[in-house]
């Protein structure tokens, strides 16, 4: 089997775009990603999406066909993965079986979401589509609503409090503040989070990720041909993905996500590395609890730490393992279907030492965690700047 | 690059199935392969399902982990791709790229639509998001009205008759009369056709596939495995996959689907084979024109000479190249992310000689012609009894 490099990104700002829809949004990351590599349209051999619910938002299926169509690259095939809040790490994961399989040698993967000023079908009808719909959704659950379960159950079960939660937050939003292409550029305190609205008891507004418009794309390659297009390429150093049950309801144990610890065992074999070797993390802090439960999953603390992890300052840039500092979920936006390609992109800024204000210095491994439903699937990306 | 093969097929009958919903549907297309294969949920290692419009239909997105979730597979990884109708040949084509990656040496790939007794939004809602929203159903096209803009340019253009588009419906009523799993077992005649509603002119109710509910699966595996699996595997001998702008108003030539001649001339290319080798095929006949208009961008017949094609019997069983022996979308029915499937069940049931009543006799080899939308995406596979 092949490795596999990423030669290009290319990202849209997150936020309220209300004067672009998905294909200027597509266009926008996708020409960006082509011009980072350095590549022109012919290269381009095959198109892989990412999109959880362009159907709900915008009335629009069949984006992979769109994809292809406005960045000018027909007849090039498109697939389109949904895998809800993970479709654009399962359309890397895709990406890289396709660089694998000998059959491409440059392929385009991304991902899109237009969630405001939308067509009909408010954010959270949508977004409960990523959960069990008949025995979830159905019943009235919401997904702040399934977070909170897990939160109620953490505090509970681990003593993780209100104000550590509120930490993950205050420390999100500190670093969007380096990132230009964030949704929100505002330091917080605890004590706005603490202030701010309940949404769903523990979580309050300032728990909860915003609703965003934003695409963001990456060019891959076989790892043998990167140095062709880049002095530096990025290269993939485990993909893996696994899945647990639909519903929540249906686990042994909410404070933990199994597909998370699936996952992550396999990148860390495929990777040959140990949490340890991990020098910084994008993880999916789609509600606050959920940074905390991954950075237990994911092995940078044991379990049950992940409150104390985050008060301790470990988490921040200059700590022992730097957590979302892009930004993440928090305070980038989670435009849900980019949300796993943008958090790519922020592995390749970091490890080619172009994050700026946010650099994590000598950063040589990051982790990439990406959550679709409650954990219903889970992808893991682990990214280096040297090939082994 | 590793051949793949098929080495088992599961399908629903296609119909209004008022009590099953996404999840009985895939479970039973699915348990139905697994048992044809003769294997175990602990041999699956991917999964991968098309699906079109879940969001929409039912309000359920994330149907790749309910795929997992519900046939008792979790952690198997799984994708779900869409590409309108032709969302399950996505998948096909993807689970080619993962054996031929290396990474798997078993992988379901299936696809499944929830079209009756839906969730709010009607079928033509939902089915519009495969052309161009902004551009083409906003202004109030919709898929009929699609293929009869086709059906009347190709009737001016090339001399076709209304008589000779009902003559596709009568053909394909008549084959699904031997095809137990058909929506549709009920013979019908020129004269019903032309007296049936008129849907969008010149087309009529009994010219369009109906909605439907229902699910296929298939088993892949390496060629090289495939004897270990079955006496009869069928090999794939092409996945070919083409992409043409989303919107009709876009292209140069409306009695024609570029996407198709772009798939198409791969396939043969990667099959070795020529129109001529192929001995019967599946074509998405979603309107009687577009069987007509696939035959002649298939290299069935010259281009124009699609109608005077089924005019003259060839495509009947015992023709020269009898087209959808199952009964098509026409008469099977049309569950839109089960169809590229259900046309593989129907090549597989064929070349394994178990097509009863409906059997090509001494088929060697068979096409799936798949289509999204208006042709913005094309899959074509081409499969074989033997391997080369």
């Amino acid at each position: 089997m092949r490795d596999v490099a990423i030669v290009g990104i290319g990202i849209t700002k997150f936020g309220e775009h209300w004067n672009s829809g998905l294909k200027e949004l597509i266009t926008e990351a996708g020409i960006k990603a082509v011009e980072d590599a350095g590549i022109s349209g012919k290269d381009i051999q095959l198109i892989i999406g990412g999109s959880m619910s362009s159907g709900l938002f915008v009335g629009q299926e069949h984006t992979g066909a769109l994809f292809t169509d406005y960045l000018g690259l027909n007849p090039v095939p498109a697939i389109r993965t949904e895998a809800a809040c993970a479709s654009s790490s399962v359309a890397l994961f895709t990406g890289v079986m396709a660089i694998q399989s000998g059959r491409y040698d440059c392929v385009v993967v991304g991902g899109v979401e237009k969630m405001t000023d939308v067509y009909g079908n408010l954010a959270t009808t949508a977004l409960a589509g990523a959960m069990d719909r008949d025995n979830e959704a159905h019943f009235g659950l919401t997904f702040p609503g399934v977070y909170a379960l897990m939160a109620q159950r953490h505090m509970y079960q681990y003593g993780t409090t209100r104000e550590q939660m509120a930490m993950v937050a205050v420390k999100n939003h500190e670093n969007a503040m380096h990132n230009p292409n964030a949704q929100f550029h505002r330091k917080i305190t605890v004590e706005d989070v603490l202030n701010s609205p309940l949404v769903s008891d523990p979580l309050r507004l300032l728990d909860c990720s915003p609703i965003a418009d934003g695409a963001a794309a990456l060019i891959i390659v076989p790892a043998e041909h990167a140095k062709k297009y880049t002095d530096t390429p990025v290269y993939i150093r485990a993909s893996a993905q696994a899945s647990d049950t639909l519903g929540l309801y249906m686990r042994p144990d909410i404070t933990t996500v199994g597909a998370t610890i699936s996952a992550v065992q396999n990148a860390y074999r495929q990777a040959g590395l140990r949490p340890g070797d991990i020098d910084f993390a994008e993880v999916h802090d789609c509600f606050t609890i959920n940074e905390i439960i991954a950075t237990e999953d994911l092995g940078f603390c044991r379990k049950g730490e992940g409150g104390n992890l985050v008060q301790s300052g470990d988490t921040m840039i200059g700590g022992r393992i730097p957590v979302n500092t892009s930004g993440g979920l928090k305070a980038k936006g989670h435009p849900v279907g980019a949300t796993g390609a943008a958090q790519v992109v922020e592995l390749v800024e970091q490890l080619r030492g172009e994050a700026g204000g946010r650099q994590v210095s000598g950063a040589e491994n990051g982790l990439a965690h990406n959550v679709g439903g409650s954990g219903s699937t889970v992808v893991v990306h682990i990214m280096s700047r040297n090939r082994k």
